[in-house]
This record gives structure tokens, sequence and C-alpha cells, in this order.
């Protein structure tokens, strides 16, 4: 048999510090999931699961918001069209969902991550927000036309921005957050001359920068969000019974296969 | 130019009563998203995106438990390892979460969807529940050893089981739910002599469907419930530092190759 | 420590006949990787990991055509489209292609899994083989009107049958295959009336059931064979630089959503 | 109805010249598919669908000397073992598969990638390799500790360079290809003082290189490649008979959770 202990080297390998389990035990971050169950809330689990500690009750809302805000866009967004489409192959629910979260990449969900990257470096760069915004976006800008949060294909002004933003506001004047990514946000809109509003994904983005997340946590929480509106439309698309649904109405494909 | 208005025909295909949007509007089954955010729970929206209405406050705290109850059950559980390991491959963290989900198939994440057929039969059987449990137990067992919903490879009780169904009782006094479900999950613990006691997918099964949720939505819903630990773990393993990480601790593999 | 040597049981549990792997030792089901590199062609390497012995020469011709036929089918295939998608929203190639391989499930890239057994069950039906091949047919029209491996949406003759069936012949009239497998096939056309003909699933199919696969396996093979377009398809999508490309034309895209 | 054809429009959103569907007709890069059943090998056939001509029988042979020698590297590497663990947990082949290429990202399939990369730049920095070979080396050290291509935490040789690298020493003597990449590729084994000797990646990537072939499809080639190893893979556990398998053997398992 080799010298190290097999057993404690199985159990290093698979440590974690997330949740414990033995036989009739349950803990989630230290925690016995029956004193959670009923007590805590879905946001709040997320919290503690990802973070390790209890969010406070504004923190846990800002995270709840910036999770509600981002559920869904419609069949137009690659996520929600390939989980429906994939729902159509005889697959399960769950292999749609991967299909859609899949999906969810560096320019698609991944702009979130992005945002919250540069908005900490504005952060970073000193107490002069607007010129740290600018010469921050001017680094960014040399490496690719695309500012991560900002612009949106569909919206002139994105309607969740607004909102979000507010409750931004008043989670600074409440002391829950600080509010510098804000400042940083909203700077960057002032560079872009606002006619590169800020999109879902910098909203959500200044909410968990200013929350503390780590960048791939805003992808992360992301995919957790846009996942809802996932299940929804992989489940309706279940429901209108086609089969193996591919991207062009059948009705309309003779003609675009003759041409 | 063919005959149907394309644009008509594309307009069908992707047709979607979840949600409608549009430059500056984004209404979630008929709710500007704007009025949703900061007033909407997690919960309440994942209601809102899958059934069409807004739960009572009642159904929403169930639905929400149920939820909860079901994040995580560590590494052992391949879902999570096969995030784990995922996010050591080069990926970003919403394919390690999209290989996890992919794993909640049906023996997995679908028990609790087998669960809700299951319930639901016995419900339909007549208006004796404990003969109705026999009799579609007995056929059950005809065509598999498994009864989805009960039984634990882990727990001799499932520390998940009594504080969900304590709120079910608690939603039956409350004349949020009927009962019936929860009547014929009992009856089958009885038959099978607690030996195989309920676990998180009986529990939970109970709920979605004294809530009314179709089977495949148990597994959804499992889905958006199990992807909180698989994030959680996910990132907690790019945390970590290991690359390429394969299922055998590298201080044990070169006496499992020589063997 | 624990009873049981836990090195042995991780290698148990870890067993496999497919390969062994040492400290620069690769054998391919007993075969040093070396003596195959340069000597054995793809499908022969198929055929010698997943059946775990070296096909005869036309035993390994028959599997190639097969694989080689079932490639691709264009962007109205789901496969092919989600695969080009997911090229668009930011993540490697091998992720495009994992989401166009997770949506050929059992009405996607199961069919050929559904007809080998679909012609196994003729085939033990009894010699007469018309008669079985009516008797099962109503047997399984019974269950769904879709019967696997025959019609198409498209082909009112798939141009990938003949070949197929004609290698088929000539491999029965060498020895290499028995032919009742075929016999059973053609048998189904004509109780079909030839009104539904067999399409491609079905052809390989046939090729498959006759090399003794596994019905799985004709889904797996099939995987392999699709594998091949997806790629093709996924990459040429990533040289037309579009981002986040959903199912609808951008330029229809405000017609579309104010309808 | 809008100002452009929106047939047109979806047309063009669906664009490709790798394959032409009709009913009745299918060409693949404009080639007849019954003309190619039975007279091409898969391995011309990935050429052809790639490339979009048909390669020259030296550089078949190459490619598919490349794609044989890639097909697996048993349970110890991640996409096998998570393939494995995902055929456990209900779900049809095509997912287990799904998910074992999902894992091949940028360090674990992702390698043979970033060496192609690194053997253009090679080449492309002057025609002193050896020079050339120290400065990109060089930079890319400074990025990194891990040079693609290069060192293997298995191989003190690996079993599978020298007869690839035969191969295309032959094709070198042959006139298929330059051999440019070859040299560049041995010169970084003289720079790493070979104890870091070329691995899979690295000698495919000269293979790939030599070829023709772009970085990201030296990715999507391995793929294909290791996709008949997670097949294998994922059809033997199938016939193991494993629920649910997790990473852990169960009879250790006890021992793990009470650690």
């Amino acid at each position: 048999m080799s010298g190290p202990d097999p057993t404690r080297e199985v159990a290093d390998w698979w440590a974690t510090a997330v949740s414990r389990i033995e036989p009739g035990v349950i803990e989630l971050r230290g925690r016995p999931v029956q004193d959670l169950i009923g007590t805590t809330t879905l946001a709040e689990m997320i919290w503690l699961l990802v973070r390790g500690d209890s969010p406070a009750p504004g923190q846990a809302r800002l995270l709840e918001a910036a999770l509600v805000a981002g559920v869904d866009h419609g069949p137009q967004a690659p996520s929600i069209a390939i989980a429906r489409m994939t729902a159509t192959c005889g697959v399960g629910l769950n292999s749609a969902m991967a299909n859609g979260v899949n999906a969810l990449g560096d320019v698609h969900g991944g702009a979130g991550q992005q945002c919250v990257e540069l908005l900490n470096e504005i952060c970073d760069r000193g107490a002069d927000v607007p010129h740290a915004a600018r010469e921050v976006l001017a680094e960014w800008r040399a490496r690719s036309p695309y500012i991560p949060g900002f612009g949106h294909r569909f919206h002139p002004v994105d309607p969740r921005r607004d909102p979000l933003l507010s409750l931004v506001d008043e989670a600074v004047r409440d002391g829950v957050v600080a509010g510098r990514h804000l400042a940083a946000a909203r700077a960057v809109e002032d560079v872009l001359t606002r006619r590169v509003p800020m999109n879902i994904d910098g909203a959500t983005a200044v909410i968990y920068a200013e929350l503390g997340f780590a960048p791939p946590l805003a992808r992360g929480l992301f995919v957790l969000s846009r996942s809802v509106g996932i299940l929804a439309h992989a489940w309706e698309e279940t429901r209108q019974g086609r089969r193996i649904k591919g991207p062009i109405p059948p009705s309309i494909l003779p003609t675009y296969l003759s041409q």
C-alpha cells in the first residue's frame, strides 16, 4: 500500500468548506440545513453558499434585485433559443437548461464579469473618478470596441437600469454599500456621452461589485438568474409540441433551401 | 417571395407568452420588469415566469423552502464533482455549471419528476389513500426496484424531510394547499415500513405536486435549486488552483495505475 | 484506516478494459498506442475502443460508410444551428460542439438507436420477415406515430439510402454480414408502402445492427459522425464574425418584435 | 411587410459553404453525398468539411494519425471521468459525451490550440529557428509556467511522440509538408533541455500546424479524436450498472465523510 493514507488523500482531494455531509447531517457553510429551510430566502442561500456567511438584509435585497432583473430576454437571445430548440430534441429539461447555460460565455453571460473587472479597475485607479474612468476606458477601447456593461442591441434605454440604480442609491444612503462602483459606472456613462447607456450587465455589475463579489461570480450569478428564464422557455417549448425544432420555420424552409 | 408572410412565420415560430421584448420594453408575463425589480423575490419570479401568474404568499413560501432545501449535497454527488472538475479545465464558470446541470438526469435530478408522477397516480386512484398507495407502489415496483423519492444512499433519515413536511402541514392548515399529495407520500412511507424513508426528492415532490407543478417542472425546479450548490462548488474549486482535476488524487495515482 | 484497501477500492471504482495507462505506457484495448499510430484508421480505432477487438476489413468499410454518411444536414438541423449560435457567445469550440452533441437526444440523434431496437425486434420475431415486420410495426405504431428510421421531413428520397444499402448488399454477398437486419428494414419499407422511405437513421441502423452494435451505440456512433459537421459549422460561424447570434436576423428583428 | 426580403435575410443569416441541402439533395462542400459514401474515409471527410477541399493522400494519413493518437487517456482524465459519471445519471449517451467534450477547455483540450499558436509564432519569427524558439519561449514563460504541448503529468516520455514525429519526418521527405513547424517544435524541446518532452498536444500540434489548420481547429480536431474514447468509456460505464456514480467509491465514502 502507498505511503500516504489514501482515504485522507481522497478526503483532501474533495475537501470543501461549502457543505459537510454525513449520514443524517447536512450542513451548509456550517449551518444545519434543517435550520435554514423555511427561514432563509433563496437569495440569502445563494449568498451563504457562495460567500460563506449570511448577508445583511440590505445586501440580500440588492442581490435579489439583480437576480430578478436578469431572468429573461426572450427567444432572440441565443441562450433562450438554444434551450428551446434543445427541449424539442428528446432530452430532459435539465439538458435543455444545460445547453442554454453553456451559451452564457464570455460575450453573452460573461459581460457582467468583465464589467465588474472594469469597475474594479476604475475604483483602483485613484480618487478622481471621472479621470480614472476616462483612462481605463481608453485602455479597454484599445483592446476592443465593446465596453462590457454598456450599450444594448435593442434598448435605447434599458428599462432595468433605472430601477436597479435607484436601489443602489438607496443602499448607499442606508450604508449598505459604499457607492464607489456606482460612481465609476456613472462616470463611464458620462464618458460614453450617454449614447451607449448602461445595460443589464452594467447595472448588475454595479450591484455585484458593490457587494464585493469577485468578477467571475458576476457571470455565475447571472447564470442563476438567466436559468429561470431558460427553464420557463424550455418548459413552454415542450408544451408547444414541436419536434426537432430548428431555427427556420418549416413553412419558409423550402424557399430558403431553394435560394 | 413566398406566399405566407415570412416575418409572421418567424414571429409564430418564436412566439412566447413568457416575455415580450421591444426596444425599451421588457415585460415578463405581461408585467413590466421595472415594476418587478425590488418588489419581487426570486422565488416569486420563478413562479411568475414558469406558471404565468403570481403566487399567493403561502405558495411562494413553500416553493422557496423546496428550492432552498435542495441546493447542495457535496462532492460525492456527481453533479457537484463534475462541475468542480470541469471548472479546472479552462472553461468559464457557466460551462462548469452547465456540465453539473446536464448530469441531473432521470436518476439524479429526475427522481423528483418521477415522484410527482407517483404521487399524482396515487391521488388519482381513489379516496382510499392507503389502498391506492399499495396498489400504485406494487405497479411501480414491478417496473423497477427504485421508488423515486424514497430511500437515500447516505441518510437513514434525511434531515430535510421533517422541516419540509412541517411546512406543508402548516400550509394545509392555512388552506394554501389541499394536502392530498402529502397524504399520498405518507401512505407510501407506511407501505415501505419507514425503512425506506422519504428523501429530498420525495419531500420536494410533495411540495411541487401540492402547488400544482407538472412533473417535469419538479426536475426543472430542482435544477434551479441545485445550480446554487453547483455554482458555489465550481467557484470554490477555481480558488483551489488545481488544473485538469481528475477523480483520483495525484498522490495515489501511481499506485492506482500500477495495480 | 478503513478495512478494505482504499487504493484498491479506487482502482476498482475506475476500472476499465478500454485502456491501460501507466507512465510511459498507453495501451488501447491491450494494444500499445505506438503500434496503432499510422497503421490504424480512425474507423478501425472507433471499432477497437468501443468493441474491444479489431474489425475485419469489410466490417471497417461498412462502419466508415455509415459514419461518413451522417456528418451533416445543414443549419436547419437544431444540432447544427445550436452549435453555430453557441460558437458566437464567447466559448471555446469544444463548448460549441458540446452543445450541438447534447441536442442529439431521443428524437434527433436517438432515432438510430430506436431503429436498431426495431430491427432487432423484427429479427427476433421469427423466420417470416414480412409477417414479423407487420406485427412489430403495428405494436410500435400503437405507441407513436413516428417509426424511427423511416420518413424524412425534407427528402422524398434520402440520397444516402441507396449508396448505404448497396454497400450492405455487397457486404452480404462477401459474407461480411448476415443480411437479416437489411431484410427487416426492407420489409418495413414495404409495409409502409414506400411512402415513408428509409432515412439516414434507418440506413445507418441497418449497418450498425448488421455489425452487431448494441442500440445505444447507434446513437453514440451517430454522435461521432455528426460531430464532424458540428465542428465544421461551428468553425465556419466563428469566421463570420457575428456576436451573440440568435435565431432571428437583426434586420427583421424589429418587425418581429413589434408584431 | 418589411423593406428587405425576410426570406433572403433568413437565408443569409444561416448561409453556409459547408453543405447544401434541398429535398433529395445533400452536397457536402459541393460534393454529392452519394458520391462520398463508400469512397471517402472519415479522416478525408473531416478535412473536406472543415477545410473545403480534398486532402492529398499524404495529408489525410497525417491527419488520421493525429486523430488516432489522441483518442483516450483513461479515467484519470477529467473528460473521461466526467463522461463516465454522467452516463450513470440517466441521460442519453449523447449527453454523457457532451459533458466530456465540454470539459476539453483551454487547459485540457485547448493545449493543442495554444501549441499551434506557439509554433506559428516561432515560424514567423525568422529563419534562425533555435533563436526564434528561445525568444518566443521566453515571452510565453513570462505569461505562464506552462508551455502548451510540452511536459506531461504522467509520462516521462509520451509513447505517442516518436511514432507521430516519424510520420511527420516521412511526410517532409515526401514533400507533403514543409517541416518548419516540426523544426520549431524540436527547437523548443532543445531549449527545454528535453526535461519537458513534447506531449500528445505538442506532437499533434506539429501535425495540425504543418497541415495548415488554424489554431482553434487543433482543439476542434482533438475534440473529434477524444470523443472516441469518451464514447467508449461512457458506454463501458453504462454496462457496469452503477447509478449516480460519484468520484468516491461507496466503500470508502463513510470513512471519507467522517474525517
